[in-house]
């Protein structure tokens, strides 16, 4: 494992920390964090539809909002459990967020495809827990994720 | 003026009525407003960044989130005085919002084109009043703004 990959595992492990919380409450277990440019953690979070009955705070908003208001987001790095949705992805290409640590992108393929081609680096870990936790999940409250992504 | 732009006029007063309690809030004039397929007023809010010292909360957000959770958005129309950043317009396209009414895109050309490509319904109406009060306010606080959309 070279140092990034390393650097990438650490971060998602507060991600996943919050993702078990986030089970643990009933909620969807999806969690973020946004890290500075030196590797200080500014804000962490995770998804609230359940536990807030709040539709908007989605895991990397949930971080981006802990974070507080930042002058600059050049150099941060946003760590998710799973793959972004275009709602979440606009957030990290609207705010200039450089880099997109990835947890996993089996149970849904969001947007970080779309962040690379616009100058985002990303790093997709395919983490088996972060993948099990949501194919767990969305396989037991199916009409709660598609809830939480817009399908129908 | 033919129906649907009359129809969006009348949602735009809203979404308006709101900036201009957030510009009388010391905050960043930008409001927003979400109807459902029969015209219903579903949600509505503005930005409230200076005012709750929160960046997550643009205007599409937080009319999104006074809304509550929907099983559905399909038929729904989300208003905003200016056009949607990235953020906004991926809360836009991931949820299936299938209509979006765009008071102005003068001030800032935000991913309303992206929508449309998209298969988003775009009615931009170009209104003065909307375009006038974030002229003013970019030119006598250009640092807060750059601040709300990321830039440097």
């Amino acid at each position: 494992m070279n140092h990034v990959q390393e650097q990438a595992r650490a971060m998602l492990a507060t991600a996943v920390a919050e993702a078990r919380a986030g089970l643990a409450e009933g909620g969807i277990p999806i969690g973020a964090a946004l890290y500075g440019p030196d590797g200080t953690l500014l804000g962490r979070g995770r998804n609230r539809r359940v536990q807030d009955d709040d539709p908007s705070v989605h895991a990397e908003t949930a971080a981006f909002r802990a974070a507080g208001r930042q002058r600059s987001y050049r150099g941060t790095t946003m760590v998710t459990t799973l793959s972004p949705c275009w709602y979440c992805s606009g957030l990290v290409r609207q705010f200039g967020i450089s880099r997109l640590v990835v947890g996993e992108a089996r149970t849904f393929h969001g947007g970080h495809d779309w962040l690379a081609r616009h100058g985002v680096r990303i790093v997709l870990l395919d983490d088996p827990e972060c993948a099990a936790m949501m194919r767990d999940f969305i396989g037991a409250h199916p009409a709660l994720w598609n809830e939480d992504i817009g399908a129908e």
